[in-house]
């Protein structure tokens, strides 16, 4: 892949008060989110003695402990917390945040630490064993929602607080003469210190940002010389070697995604070519070779929560962490700000309305850890979402995930504004206008798009995260319309008149002086694909899956009966859309034939020919499986002749 | 199954020194173990430090540390030794086994314990804890170990250790006041309790080992109560409710079938008819629902080791330990010997034939712990043999099954023998009369036996573990061949004269004055069999299998090239019988025509339509893999159209 020159390519997210859903697929998770999710995270925080740790009043001998990654689920729900609250105004839940982030500061040590279960329970042991313990992770998510806290509420006291434990790193950690040459064992901070550093304006934390990412995997190797880590562990903590030089995406899936963001952050605002590239391989490696279709990653069965080898693809054992591909959409995502490339929102989107949300269910408050594409008596994983687990970081992850879906599906610099993902929403620019989706994406590909005059005068504060924008979006400007990889054919027009564009980069762009009562028509061809894996991957062999835009389709047996593993499907019919039983309204499942082959007999291996049956097949989007109570579900289909 | 009365169907094994094989394929098995297997694990045993924890000088702050189950590997090889001594005399090999035997017995502490971890290392340990520690399944090993040390050397001094070692089991346990009512965790000690039982005709052994079946699982619970193991950990030890009461093979499966050896053992020699059932229907369950088609058991990928549920038959992730193949035949021997149906002999001739031989090289010194179904980039276990395990009970065990391959071919009571398996063989029958078999079984299904004059009186000892005959097999007598289960069509011959006989039970017999010169013709016909597993195996679904005679075939990418995972076989075919290249002299590949399937493109998912072209693949016997170097390989291949 060609490099391209950063300058010209920085796109920036839009806030989160400047947009918003109203589509049938992510307006919907979102506020669950707010009604369920977020309260039940609280819950569980309080009932399994999570927030009482910030108190410091755990003992020895307490029938509860401060476990090492228990902060960062706190700091989870307090950023999805604030980021809800940035999305709208909420006096309850501004209430709520603001007893949450006084009791989470009021943990911090006079010295600026603050990690409940180092002060509580191993305060001997503070920044001792980098590579396991999850010090400096928890540290970063307490710094994310600092960060989260501040842009919603405008109060600075958390802030404040995160910038003090992020002094104490920082003089903990560095190549000075005193110091530790150490980074942390699980990625975050990275990225949080970029986060930091942008909210504050503040080099420093960049710097240190920049210093975790260019220590790391360097030899001497800290985690084995000073940690007594194995070397052939290094590569599960993508620290076997500077991540610069790495081309691979490898080890643990979460990790590894976290990092990547870092890097990209750090890439971007230092003008660091080098580290990009080293982004794109690793993104290139990822997508292309060791990505599930749902953009579920991280797929190893051994080696847990882990990517391994190329083509490593199972489907019944996949592990595909909810948080890994909400990891990979945040990297994906980084990518397209810096690059401009519609094919890092192809991901994006592969993964928003796949393998994240699978992981939860509709109702908001049931979760999946693990995704596999296949589920039934064989499987591994659970087989229906679980409300909480000991190690909670997925609940956690889609709290604070969730309020920035309508932000995933908008991008903007000062000359033109991009429709990334094309979600019926509005975003409603500085200069008073207001661009207006409608229609029913993802199940519909005719888009709507209106420019309307606004009462209000939005404002683009400067979104944290990214660079602030020096000018309001001129007239003209660029209307940029992403082409998805999935859509073969599109047409366009402009207050009625066909336009005959091309995409550039996965983009469609239209510049004019917009003005309001502007309309433009999208229309995405939408019919069932047919996707076959490469031909490297073993347990896709003879097997094909069903997408529609940018849905994976998955058979499951509240429609289809038990025994789904005898069902091939004919790749040439006419597909059906039908109404998913069960399922929100609007909700489209795809029908068709199918061959039920089935070995008559009792033996357990026998000779007797097998029998073939021609009936009906419902597929129903992947994401929404087992949301019809306990299922055996299965995405790749073997193909029939 | 209805059961039948068990006293017309006893059957005994011939003693180890009536009895050779010249077939192909055991012979070479049974003396690379004499050549190379036993060395090779005397030689780990000595270098990991498992001979020198018997001479007790192992002290804290030693490198080397008695691990829990250190022993039974030690009683193996010796075990090993002795059987291997049996079977025909060996001055050296004899030298060193009473060498062994004096070093392991003098570790006998003076109340009788004999076990160096908790000797050495835990002392204050000693039986506390049953569940999860080992220390009656080494007590097991040691008394196998020693009974067979005096089956071949006539000497005592290992056996009367043994003995006081199980006088001191025996006191401590049992239901009398001041005693533990506990049992194994990891049984083995009943089968050998019973061997002990037979070999100093002593019934309190078998009372004991009887105690150990029947109080097994009895509530309240001595796991649960006494030891704090969880409830629903039970059924990994098969003692979620008493074994009589259990009718499906689950938990860990080493476990599992040494039970059910026990338990066979103690039903035979009580005549206790409800524990006899409770082993037929565990024994249905496993086989028709729960055996890889190559004998194997245990599949589980998650719960380590064991037996799970109904049809959980995954091929690339299957677990199929080396040690549960030899345990499930040594248990469907015993069955076969207690109720004389040859559907029992079916297993033991799978599992003899194709997932046992799998865990160990030709050349006998690399071993399989785990012995999947398929093999590639994407697997998880080992994808070559090792020389050594750090828990290394598969070695060991080898060492101690091949010298008993003869015995499993032959089968005998007063007044009728049995040719279970058609290897090339001979048989020294007590009259003087040898029965000779001869063919290239299992490659050719035409099979000679012919009756003839003996030069020494070969004599029935008393097999110990069997029950000792009161008769020398009279004139007349009955010939019985087995008609394995893959067998659709075989004629008979006796003396050149054809004969109509209907298989019953699985044999067919033939009772005549058999006299020196007599010739019995077998013909077995033996195409090649395209097998399907049950409908509701989904890892094999729309996949088929081959299997010739006894032996069930796979694809090596030595032979087909990288990718079997693209190849498809039509089952409708003339196969052909092929020349194995770089396998032994005799070797019979599969040879025909499959169907190799590409997606083109390099895209990781894509509407292309796939190529397919005709090209040729060979297979070779499953058991054979892996013996010209790394490789992938797959058992179940898809089915073409």
């Amino acid at each position: 892949m060609k490099q391209k020159p950063l300058a010209p390519f920085r796109f920036a997210v839009p806030p989160p008060s400047a947009v918003s859903l109203a589509d049938p697929v992510l307006a919907p998770r979102v506020e669950a989110n707010r009604a369920a999710t977020i309260p039940a995270c609280l819950e569980f925080c309080e009932k399994t003695h999570r927030l009482d740790a910030f108190d410091l009043k755990w003992k020895k001998g307490d029938k509860w402990f401060p476990h090492i990654f228990w902060d960062s689920d706190v700091a989870k729900v307090a950023e999805g917390m604030a980021r809800e609250l940035a999305r709208r105004p909420d006096p309850a839940l501004a209430a709520k945040l603001d007893s949450l982030a006084r009791r989470i500061v009021a943990a911090q040590q006079p010295d600026g630490y603050l990690n409940t279960h180092f002060t509580l329970v191993e305060p001997e042991k503070r920044f001792s064993n980098l590579h396991d313990w999850h010090e400096l992770y928890c540290a970063g998510h307490l710094i994310e929602a600092a960060v989260a806290h501040a842009e919603a509420t405008g109060g600075s006291f958390f802030l404040d607080a995160a910038r003090r434990y992020a002094d104490l790193i920082a003089r903990t950690f560095g190549r000075k003469p005193g110091q530790k040459r150490g980074y942390p064992g699980h990625e975050e901070i990275e990225l949080a210190l970029c986060r930091l550093a942008w909210a504050t304006d503040e080099k420093k934390y960049l710097d240190l940002a920049a210093y975790f990412v260019n220590e790391r995997g360097r030899e001497p190797n800290y985690f084995v010389k000073k940690e007594g880590w194995q070397s052939w562990r290094l590569r599960y903590l993508q620290a076997h070697e500077p991540p610069r030089e790495q081309r691979e995406a490898v080890g643990h899936a979460v990790r590894w995604a976290y990092l990547c963001c870092g890097m990209a952050d750090v890439a971007d605002r230092t003008g660091d070519a080098g580290l990009l590239e080293a982004c794109r391989a690793m993104w290139e490696n990822c997508t292309q070779r060791r990505m599930l279709v749902t953009g579920g990653i991280g797929t190893s069965v051994d080696a847990t929560e882990a990517i391994e080898g190329d083509w490593k693809l199972p489907n019944l054992t996949a592990y595909a962490e909810s948080c890994a591909s909400i990891g990979l959409a945040l990297f994906s995502r980084r990518m397209h700000e810096i690059t401009g490339e519609g094919r890092y929102v192809d991901v994006v989107e592969r993964a928003l309305y796949n393998g994240i949300p699978s992981g939860i269910s509709l109702s908001g408050d049931r979760f999946f850890y693990q995704n596999p594409l296949a589920a039934g008596p064989d499987s591994i994983h659970d087989r229906e979402r679980q409300s909480w687990f000991s190690c909670s970081c997925c609940p956690t992850n889609f709290a604070r995930f969730w309020p920035q879906a309508a932000q995933l599906c908008w991008a903007w610099r000062p000359d033109e504004v991009r429709l990334c993902i094309p979600a019926a929403s509005e975003f409603e620019l500085e200069s008073g206008m207001k661009i207006v989706v409608s229609g029913r994406y993802p199940y519909d590909g005719a888009i709507k798009i209106r420019f309307e005059g606004a009462f209000r005068t939005a404002r683009f504060p400067g979104m944290l995260g990214v660079t602030k924008p020096s000018k309001i979006p001129p007239r003209p400007f660029a209307l940029s319309l992403r082409i998805p990889d999935w859509c073969g054919r599109f047409s366009l027009a402009v207050n009625g008149k066909r336009l005959a564009a091309k995409p550039e980069d996965g983009f469609v762009s239209v510049r004019r002086a917009w003005k309001p009562g502007d309309e433009v028509a999208l229309d995405l061809a939408m019919p069932v694909r047919v996707l076959r894996a490469h031909a490297n991957v073993g347990a896709d062999a003879g097997r094909l899956a069903l997408q529609r835009g940018p849905l994976v389709y998955a058979l499951e047996s509240v429609d289809n009966g038990p025994g789904l593993h005898r069902l091939s499907i004919p790749a040439k019919q006419d597909f059906k859309l039908v109404r998913a039983k069960g399922l929100p309204r609007g909700t489209l499942a795809i029908a068709g034939e199918a061959l039920e082959t089935t070995r008559p007999g009792a033996a357990l291996y026998s000779t007797a020919a097998p029998r073939t049956r021609r009936r009906r097949f419902v597929a129903i989007p992947y994401a929404l499986w087992q949301n019809r109570g306990p299922a055996e579900m299965q995405v790749w289909t073997r193909e029939a002749p």
